[in-house]
């Protein structure tokens, strides 16, 4: 059998048809991810990189074929390198934190029982610090489409194997956005749960109240079947929530910026020009469209870097931090250290909470049966820039994405042209967290409406040329 | 009319009966009222006393009678002072604090729609910082029983106002217990809803995030009458929560401590053995009943006092205390200065709220279909035991209290034997916030048990006697 037939792209229905129509093997793939990732060294995707040594057992313990009992056969997937898989080193990009599970994390133990097959580790923003995807030792993750550009992070290497055909899906983490930033980047679908409802248990801790497992795939259907696989109530983890997903319905209204929404970077223009593209194609989904003050979500997004909760990354890893010196990223050194200063004071810290809990308050009335619309990102940089100028480039990154869990928020992004990858652009919906159906519907609804208006531009550039 | 024919107890059953036979008026009620409250400032329950000023105008509001549209309508309840009256000093027994709010704290403005009669701001410990009652510079607020001994705090003014007849029901406040001792020491019921089901606009914060407003009452059904006005989600209100309450209904299980309960002070071999008679009569009510360790209720109510939730208070009182040198009640300023003491880090606080996120689910497990039982407080002690080691006293009257609020819990305390003025002992049920009917069913069916049992105790004396 060639492994030509192996699609370039790896998705779960072009590997689940190939199966079972005999032209491919879950080996044949992984012999091809294995293969293609070697060529792809240079993009610094993996921390533990795919290999028979580490996929084989994997393959070898596969049960018969049956895609009503294992939904994710033979699927490969990545694993960011801050969840653990069992017997496989957890880095976390930090080697002076690394540590060997006994056990795998509960999101990846379902996916392994539901047949997928994990084939490596990957690269991401230290301690998942970053939106960026440059801040590991491990090298800088380089864009799926444009190297110079940055890759998105912290889950930088996740996203990048997807876009890049090594695997159908990948786990990310998202704390302030990594879920979604790294998706836009590479114009995938950014599926980020409600807080709790997938565990997070295996997993390193960011801010461990308000961190979550997420998934990067090409399609939202793909999304929906990982989630289907990973959600789920988990006694044995304190921040999981019995949160049902229902079935996707279509929000009573989108809500969308009445203003104030900021573009930069070389591509600023661009993006500006996509964003009004994708608001305006929201308004044909036949939902009412409001338009609205995204104050308290600014507000919201101000706390977790500029006020005390940047304290939760120094409360799990402060003591590791004091303890190997020379040894921390130094950007991600100094943005851990900042949790631990002494003008953060526990009474500091209630004065955020209670400023967050007006914020949570209001956006609960705002989002009863509504979504919110916005940017994933207002732009992006190239790595140079990054580089130049850290912490700077790394909070534009995040204009869009840091309120979501303060807010207690489910998001998905969607691309706003998933044939775009000279400069990617997406947005995000977001819902309450009892209300992910909404963020879900709306997405479906915006993707049709996308995939319409394509085969639209399609004719009316012929017909400009005509 | 003769005032003689108001009871020596206001109930709002027995006052809707006079009202409807004719019997007497709010008027009369509230001359008693008047009477009965001078008669009693040896008791320092009052910090706005009950006057003809203060009460007049609300009897000359009052619409003609209607049960049906103003179900409170003549009732006379006490008001905790850190609870807003339009109109009236606020004072949260701090006179450099006071205020005289131009709005009713939204639970009032419902009661007050409703029909009821407001009749005085109830004495408090400061701050609604304490459990025992005799923190206030207006007074020590004696037993409604036993003068010498304390009436239990903070919400001390407002269960002695009920005890001694002069509120049909009065409104405490509870962080750390204060809707559920002093309920106890007066042998009342106590009614704690679930934090956020009942508005805390308007209410002078102890723990914002933590504070409950709380009903007394003589019967169950007394306080679920003024739930029933008292509940529902308020916008302006940024910890509410829509939370219906639900018929009340029997739990699956009934849980108690297996063991390591600690009964204290001069009364600690009584209180013992009434908690034994009640968890007696806790079995004969025909559900479950299963021991467990009540280890990690523990661990949370640890938290409340001896972690950084302490910073809490400081958070919103920490700037009026450093700016009232000598003005704040002694041993209140010293607990309010502790959360502010430099140890209490936000990340130190973050690891408080890392382990009471575990608790909380622990919890959440245990209490799924079930409540909690557990002493309202085991024991109680003099003023003069108290003034002489106010700390430890009031600690050791939180330890089955402590925890609820942390742990998202509802709670309603019910005495033990109602009649029993000489040493009263109770009970608390504590349910999921989102069960509070399953407290509510469970402590209807054990004070009908009581109800049985007093009866049948009542005979077997008789007999003991023949």
């Amino acid at each position: 059998m060639s492994k030509k037939e192996i699609p370039e792209i790896l998705t779960i229905p072009a590997l689940q048809n190939g199966y079972e129509n005999g032209s491919f093997s879950p080996c044949d793939v992984v012999e091809a991810v294995i293969g293609r990732s070697a060529a792809l060294e240079r993009k610094h995707i993996f921390i533990t990189k795919p290999s028979m040594e580490l996929i084989g057992p994997h393959l070898a313990g596969l049960p018969p074929m049956d895609f009503t009992k294992y939904p994710l056969w033979g699927i490969p997937f990545a694993i960011k390198d801050n969840i653990d898989l069992a017997g496989t080193e957890t880095t976390a990009a930090c080697p002076a934190y690394a540590y060997r599970p006994e056990e795998s994390a509960t999101v990846v133990k379902k996916l392994l029982a539901a047949g997928a097959i994990p084939i490596g580790k990957t690269n991401l923003d230290q301690f998942a610090t970053g939106l960026v995807g440059t801040r590991s030792p491990y090298g800088e993750v380089e864009n799926a489409y444009a190297p110079e550009r940055i890759s998105g992070g912290s889950s930088s290497g996740s996203a990048v194997s997807v876009a890049c055909g090594l695997a159908a899906f990948a786990l990310g983490t998202d704390t302030a956005g990594p879920g979604r930033v790294p998706a836009m980047l590479q114009a995938l679908i950014g599926w980020k749960p409600a807080l709790g409802a997938w565990s997070t248990k295996g997993v390193v801790p960011a801010c461990a109240s308000l961190d979550c497992v997420t998934v990067f795939a090409h399609t939202l259907g793909e999304a929906e079947m990982v989630d289907d696989v990973a959600r789920g109530y988990d006694e044995a983890c304190r921040w999981s929530r019995p949160l049902v997903r229902k079935a996707a319905a279509l929000p009573k209204k989108i809500l969308l910026p009445a203003d104030g929404l900021r573009f930069f970077g070389q591509t600023a223009q661009a993006m500006e020009r996509k964003w009004q593209r994708a608001a305006k194609r929201l308004g044909t989904l036949g939902i009412p469209v409001e338009t609205i003050s995204i104050d308290i979500f600014e507000r919201a997004a101000k706390l977790l870097y500029e006020g005390a909760f940047v304290a939760e990354r120094w409360a799990d890893l402060g003591s590791f931090v004091e303890a190997h010196p020379g040894e921390i990223f130094p950007v991600t050194e100094k943005i851990l250290r900042s949790g631990g200063q002494a003008s953060y004071t526990a009474a500091k810290l209630f004065d955020d909470m209670h400023a967050l809990a007006l914020y949570r308050h209001r956006a609960a009335e705002l989002l009863t049966d509504a979504v919110l619309a916005l940017p994933t990102a207002g732009g992006t940089f190239t790595r140079a820039e990054v580089d130049d100028d850290p912490v700077r480039t790394n909070s534009l990154m995040g204009l869009y994405t840091n309120h979501c869990n303060l807010l207690d928020l489910a998001a998905v992004a969607v691309p706003e042209d998933a044939a775009d990858h000279e400069d990617p652009f997406g947005i995000t919906l977001f819902a309450l967290h009892e209300n992910e159906h909404l963020a879900d519907g709306a997405a479906q609804a915006f993707l049709a409406a996308e995939a319409q208006a394509g085969s639209a531009m399609e004719l009316s550039e012929k017909e400009a040329f005509a």
